[in-house]
């Protein structure tokens, strides 16, 4: 059976292996929601399951102390009312110990199989997760259906391509053979097995709940560890459903489905903390705010940390060919998720004398208006608006957005939403500021809320951008410019803050975005985060290569 | 010049880089002390080199405060009186900053050059650095120059080796193209720039100050960092040797020498705390001791810490063919250097009930006669005597040793060196005692002691090997059995424990050694230690790969 789910799947994994050295375009799973490609029931489908889960007691195959908890309700305004089955933490840990005694005894590609086998399963089921995605999360379907389904696929199967090479990287035999004398010679015969750290812990968040999981959780697996995913209180769904799928492989191919295991919880009783400081759990993945992350990375103990906490991001613009293209674009940045990305720009740094276009010269205020005009045009549908911005996924989101005041060039209202009358919306809010204003534009402010900040010049505004990210992290950076000069200054100060820098994007390409397989998200190298979806080092400290040498005699004479 | 170092040292990479994928017997500097290879008068050189370093300045390239000190003595009773520049520390990070920017900058292939460039200048002087290492660490003379000069030289080309392997692994450029309409693309040109993370401490140790400091020193070198030795008080001069080398070359190649610095200092004023907590830190290297590893894994911050502590290592005697050999073998490496190898055993766990060996059953005592006289015959000439015990580094070691009490096989005296009268030695004291002792088994006590340890069984045995080394840390375990199950079971044990295992060595191979290209030292996997020399994870957390992507306009239309 197992042997059967590695073969199946053998050519997806070796294509994901050359993906990630070659880093160009490449996908596994189809981004596009159409039924010709996953059924043409699947989304009715996707929609009858998720009504029947809606109030249900959602099953699992794992250690539970015979209750059940959740507390979810959809940012869109429906109370799902799902629970899932609780835990005792140490009885977990028990049974978790018991359960992957097999699971790092079984072969490499045994593991790499099964993973791929889930990830298979999981993209079958794109349209259950998008709408389990997009009523928790409140992404916009489309969205929920891409970051949700496909693209965490990618991403997971771009952790197992770099897991598996970094498995393959150690030959697990070899023979050494010395000369110690002028016919003498030692030989050894050695072994080398790979040993993993234990129980890995995923700590999911409420915005991106598979995307931002399935790094961690498929790498700490494939590598013979086993798996508690913690989900965001306010989305289990999206969690207890990957788990669900994880356990069924894991039980045909003849394991304890405890190799992979959910922890639920509720804000009032959260177990996060509990699991960090667990004397069992070696390996931590977390996704989420900067605050909490902070202090999974000083709590951990001898676990092996790995965050992705956020960041506050900029856009420098210096010189353009047209600004419509750039404040199209930005629009769409700005707007989407209602700025609830960790991609998404927070500052705009604009130099207070304009700058250059290919028509001649455009004063800030321009440049500041052709942004909310964008802005504005993006939202003026409101069937798109509601696409596009989907809903706030939390109320303190909402609340921070409507207390920050200042120069408002753009009202950040509720948009009424077509389809869900009770959706928490917000519109996005534009504000316009100077470069001395640290308390805005040096202070996350996660949500709909973007500052346009005057600048001395475009040094100034690579000079804030690079010192903000060095000093609270950074995710992304978009820069527009037609100066090569600039253009190597800017990449100069921001690649060295550890910033990835998109430059002159236009057309259907945006800062926010970042693509399994080429682009590395978080660099790990400011306080946005110490890890990198993916590269090799999220990859290394999941498990140790462990040497057997045996001494093979000499065939004429032993010396003693 | 700097194309020419990469050049002249290409094949010599690839081969190491082959090497570390193959992990056969693989070695580029020759361990033989021979005229024929390091030229005729190399030995007396080496002498008369260091006999010029005795009592004199060591003058380095770098920031200073103008200050001299050191305060070296040999184990073998000579004082040194060597002294080095000392640093005002907040002064030397800032001429590090300053000259690493250029070296950060630098291609890969500049960086890796003159890292080989440095291996090969330190390889033609292992005869200096012989006198050096021998008379710091207290090391025999072919122990000194082998371990100190063509067995580190190899580690550090095989940190160099995965550095760059590790830097290659993502291509330096890429286009991406995502068909987004039946005719429509996105381009977008990408560039991955690796971002080194700053400067990286190398905290040496007393006794084996190049071998345990130079993967650190090269890893973080090559990957763009600048690197501060900071080698233990009393083995200094071997560092300072190293870094004189390293700035020699960096000042020919065209950079400032301070990317590679030495901060020396004396045990009554010690800078090693006020170099893990500073800022400017952001990679720590450590070989020690493991209470102060713990305190720098502690304290170090937000930098990215490798230690290579200590343990308790264990020998697990459960049958033979024959004892000869195998006590043969054990009483070299219980001798060699007098136990201060972190590999050196302490523990030998025998049934209570003897073993069986192919002439029939051999008693408990017998078995530990058979080592006791080993290690007697070993000692029985005082030149070899002399040459493999070395002197004991340490007075505290010595200390040590003379305290440890009970059931005395052997006693530990000193043995009159030949040539060094004052010399500091002690002979391999063996203690017999039981599994309940763990006063004694439990504890590390580094230096020339031995318990042989009556066990109720094989299995006790390993149950008592592998427990010890989760709980304190194990860097080596010997294996002695004739029996397939009973090998099997005991490295299921001691790999799940992260302890390597050596399989009934007899001959010219003992399980002190170990080999670079092809043995991992330290699994990173128990308390000896978080990190290995030398494997993927060693090197993963010394730089980024930071990203920046162009949008490349479609040739026909842009939409906005």
């Amino acid at each position: 059976m197992t042997a059967c789910f590695f073969e199946r799947h053998q050519e997806k994994i070796e294509s994901a292996i050359n993906a990630i050295q070659d880093r160009g375009f490449y996908s596994a799973y189809p981004e596009v929601p159409s039924g010709k490609i996953y059924g043409e029931n699947a989304k009715s489908d996707g929609k009858a399951f998720f009504d029947s889960v809606i109030g249900s007691e959602f099953s699992l195959s794992q250690s539970t102390n015979g209750n059940w908890i959740g507390d979810e309700s959809s940012p869109y305004g429906i109370n799902l009312g799902v629970s899932y089955p609780d835990v005792d933490i140490d009885d977990l840990m028990t049974s978790m110990n018991a359960a992957c005694q097999a699971w790092k005894k079984s072969s490499v590609e045994t593991r790499v199989g099964c993973a791929l086998e889930i990830l298979d399963r999981l993209n079958k089921k794109s349209f259950d997760m998008a709408f389990a995605v997009m009523h928790t999360t409140g992404q916009g379907f489309m969205m929920a259906f891409q970051a949700g389904g496909p693209h965490a696929q990618d991403r997971g199967l771009e952790a197992i391509a770099y897991a598996y090479k970094a498995m393959l990287d150690c030959p697990s035999e070899a023979t050494w053979k010395k000369q110690v004398g002028k016919d003498d010679f030692v030989t050894l015969d050695k072994q080398f097995r790979v040993v993993p750290r234990g129980i890995g812990l995923v700590i999911g968040c409420s915005t991106f709940p598979t995307w931002n999981s399935y790094p961690g959780l498929f790498a700490s697996l494939v590598t013979g560890n086993g798996v508690i995913v913690k989900p965001h209180p306010k989305a289990i769904l999206p969690s207890a459903m990957t788990v669900r799928v994880c356990q069924e492989v894991l039980q045909e191919a003849g394991f304890d489905a405890n190799v992979v295991t959910l922890v639920a919880d509720t804000e009032d009783a959260p177990k996060t903390e509990a699991l960090v400081k667990h004397d069992a759990v070696s390996i931590i993945d977390y996704t989420g705010g900067s605050a909490f992350g902070e202090w999974v990375e000083a709590n951990s103990g001898d676990a092996i940390v790995y965050t992705e906490k956020s960041g506050i991001n900029s856009i420098i613009i210096d010189s353009v060919e047209s600004m419509r293209p750039v404040s199209g674009n930005l629009g769409f940045s700005l707007c989407l998720y209602s700025g609830q990305m960790c991609t998404t720009p927070q500052n705009i740094f604009v130099p207070k004398d304009g700058i250059q276009t290919a028509e001649g010269p455009m004063s800030f205020d321009d440049v500041a208006q052709s942004i909310v005009k964008s802005v504005d045009w993006m939202l003026s549908d409101q069937g798109r608006a509601n696409e596009v911005l989907g809903a706030v996924q939390n109320p303190a989101t909402a609340e921070r957005a409507d207390g920050v005041q200042g120069d408002v060039l753009r009202a950040g209202d509720g948009i009424e939403h077509a389809m869900f009358p009770e959706a928490r919306t917000r519109s996005i809010k534009i504000v316009k500021t100077n470069a001395s204003d640290l308390d805005a534009i040096a202070t996350e402010c996660f949500g709909p809320v973007v500052f346009i900040v005057e600048t001395e010049s475009t040094d100034d505004s690579i000079q804030l951008a690079s010192s903000i990210a060095r000093e609270h992290g950074a995710i992304s950076c978009g820069l527009y410019s037609t100066d090569d000069d600039v253009i190597e200054n800017a990449l100069d100060a921001m690649t060295s803050a550890g910033v990835p820098v998109s430059c002159n994007l236009v057309g259907n390409i945006w800062v926010n975005q970042s693509a399994a397989f080429s682009d590395f998200h978080v660099s790990g190298a400011n306080p946005s985060g110490n890890a990198t979806l993916t590269d090799a080092a999220f990859i290394a400290g999941r498990f140790n290569v462990v040497q057997c040498r045996t001494c093979i005699p000499a065939p004429q004479k032993v010396e003693a």
